[in-house]
């Protein structure tokens, strides 16, 4: 038993999940997970979501073995596989081939337990947390501490996003071998204090197509995703990091929603077409138009509207976009990620609360960061609040960008025990 | 009383309802409804869906006067005044400017009454046949026999196709002044006897937004509209006119479909968005391609996938799309239409009772063309019918392609009597 436990080595780190504000959707390489596109996010902090991973090596242990929230699930899947090879590969590297007795040896197998603290049946895209935790602790297991994100990249492409804190951009890169397709972070999370953020979690809906089919068959069908990832994003990639950098709530909030709204377009210029919004989805959407409209009219003066330039004959001029208080965004799922600035959560959750009143667990309705009470004036709930759906939302989540893979020091966290199976969850 | 009644002219037409396969969304110029794109329609037979409008003109009349169905309306909107005024410019033209006393004095008042065979609520975009109808009634009032789709685009963009029958195709045209942006027949109603059309018409939903304010706004906000109508649909166009050439319905409906999903998926690329797809749109949707994935796989060879060329590094092959059976379109409302060749209508009508069984009115469900019956294998309704919606589809209208606007020439048709007014409805 001594000799065992000498021979275990052992690692745990935590990771975040992230929310795309100009949206992934199409690899160019689908082995290497390239992208046809940038993309940007914000880190979600991981008080509220997190994903823990604990990964072991032993001389003693006789297969690769994964558990995935107490479950043990098949190792054998290929992305993990090219995580593990990947995070080997550098390990190699860095000791220049030298195999010292005192580091762990990378022919010893392993064992990795995961666990999110959130529910994964609730569709908040756990596997970006999920790859960029694994990555995280084999890395610190095998002491490797190169550029990761290339690594965890071909986990899931969006996992790279998650390997740093605050705002983040996923560069496609140009080269073949994918070397230079990385995340580099744009802000810390203690940048933007003030932005915050609800997820809005919606009741069952059935499984909709997965991403990594769905998006295949956009690039092979859409021609406007096509033309999105060449000429639409690049302008948005640059518009975006300039409201970030600037704090611009306006142009990140009307952005953001004009950019899930066109992921989703793509989404329908695909054949067969794939729906991730549904007729919920569209009534937070309207509601969310509904709620900037009122404080629009009501407390903002009207701006120049920010429309693309358009050659041709002039148009005529519509009424312009109001400055958003509330920005929506959704990915390929039903939830609705909706951020804004700290001072309109109390009353914003309130309007949530009113049109989609909680059916039975009232008093878990709101989770996460602490939201204030709010008393909405008559007249706002007479414009925005339109026949409310009761139940129609779960839950609502607060909670803000924070910062990327941390490492778990206190051994009594680790997922897995000193015989390097999963201890009992609590 | 006989001078009143010999100075009265009068003369009644009837005109058809047209749906587009490639799409009409976006106005280069809004006063004289120049489009942004060319778009491609199949007009519909005036048997099950038509306009009949009588236009009368007298020295006794003080004020122009329009009824539609029966009910008087302002005639001062600009549409119909352009109308009327168009008409009349070419009446005077046509003349030379000499207003002889045999001829029909152009300074004489008009009275108009219009009368759709459909209910109105039904939402079959009956502003195209309804102007097409006016414009045809008062050209053939001032015995007008020029190019008139100019003249009926000025009321609707789309009424300029119902001025032709079979499959017609508008040009956008070149010029400023709009005088190239006219319809022109692809084929003939006779050109494809075997093409069948039903519109699912769907119960209440609300009015959504408005076609004129609503593709205004996409032309000022979706970049993704913009490249459709500058380089989707040049391409689009003429596959689609030789897909109508060669009868191929394979072509014709997988092009209907993508080009159908395309105008909603730059709906959704508008801000704030424009959805008129809703749950039941997509029912109806994921309904077609499971029927045509069901006979793709039971009763058709696997054909090469006919997806856009794409430039760039080689994809993964999707699974070829199958050869269609049925092919949907849904404009700027809820209701569905559907193309298939007549020896599918009555099964797929099964499918659709099946999927959408009738609510209270069950012997009314299907209406215009008759529908034989069907006796459906149960692997198909296994395959098919899943979730079914009772009373989600009110109706559903069998029609096919049919011809252009008619001169009704029994008297006792007219819309008017000998006094000028609207005579009692049957």
């Amino acid at each position: 038993a001594m000799a065992a436990e000498r021979s275990l080595a052992m690692a745990t780190c935590t990771a975040p999940v992230n929310i795309a504000v100009i949206k992934y959707w199409g690899k160019r390489d689908t082995d290497l997970i390239l992208p046809i596109n940038s993309s940007l996010s914000v880190t979600l902090h991981q008080d509220q979501l997190k994903t823990t991973t604990t990964a072991a090596a032993s001389r003693d242990f006789t297969e690769d073995r994964l558990w995935l929230n107490g479950a043990e699930v098949d190792v054998g899947h290929p992305r993990i596989q090219a995580c593990l090879r990947e995070v080997r590969r550098l390990a190699r590297k860095r000791r220049g081939g030298s195999e010292d007795t005192a580091t762990l040896s990378l022919s010893y197998k392993v064992h990795v337990a995961s666990e999110n603290n959130f529910p994964t049946a609730a569709g908040l895209a756990s596997s970006a947390a999920g790859y960029a935790c694994l990555v995280s602790a084999l890395a610190r297991l095998y002491g490797v501490e190169d550029e990761l994100s290339e690594v965890a990249r071909r986990g899931s492409g969006s996992a790279c996003r998650s390997m740093l804190g605050g705002f983040v951009q996923w560069q496609r890169g140009e080269r073949p071998d994918g070397t230079d397709s990385l995340a580099q972070q744009v802000a810390p999370e203690t940048h933007w204090p003030e932005l915050r953020v609800l997820v809005l979690v919606v009741s069952g809906e059935k499984k909709p197509v997965g991403s990594t089919v769905g998006m295949q068959t956009s690039v092979e069908t859409s021609p406007l995703l096509k033309h999105r990832a060449e000429v639409v994003v690049p302008e948005r990639l640059a518009q975006m990091i300039q409201h970030i950098r600037e704090r611009d709530f306006e142009g990140f909030g009307q952005l953001a929603m004009r950019d899930s709204n066109q992921f989703h377009a793509t989404c329908l210029d695909t054949f067969p077409p794939i729906f991730y919004l549904n007729d919920l989805s569209r009534h937070i959407i309207a509601l969310a138009h509904r709620y900037n409209a009122h404080h629009g009219h009501t407390k903002v003066p009207a701006r120049t509207p920010r429309v693309p330039r358009h050659r041709g004959p002039p148009q005529v001029p519509m009424s312009p976009p109001v400055p958003p208080q509330v920005a929506y965004t959704f990915d390929a799922g039903p939830n609705a990620v909706i951020f804004m600035l700290a001072d309109t959560v109390d009353e914003f959750v309130e309007v949530v609360r009113h049109s989609f009143p909680p059916a039975t667990n009232g008093d878990q309705f709101i989770r996460g960061l602490p939201v204030g009470s709010a008393v909405l004036p008559q007249e706002l709930v007479g414009a925005v609040v339109t026949e409310p759906m009761p139940g129609a939302v779960q839950y609502i989540l607060h909670t803000k960008p924070g910062p990327g893979p941390q490492l778990v020091d206190d051994p009594s966290q680790h997922l897995l025990g000193a015989d390097g199976l999963p201890r009992r969850r609590a």
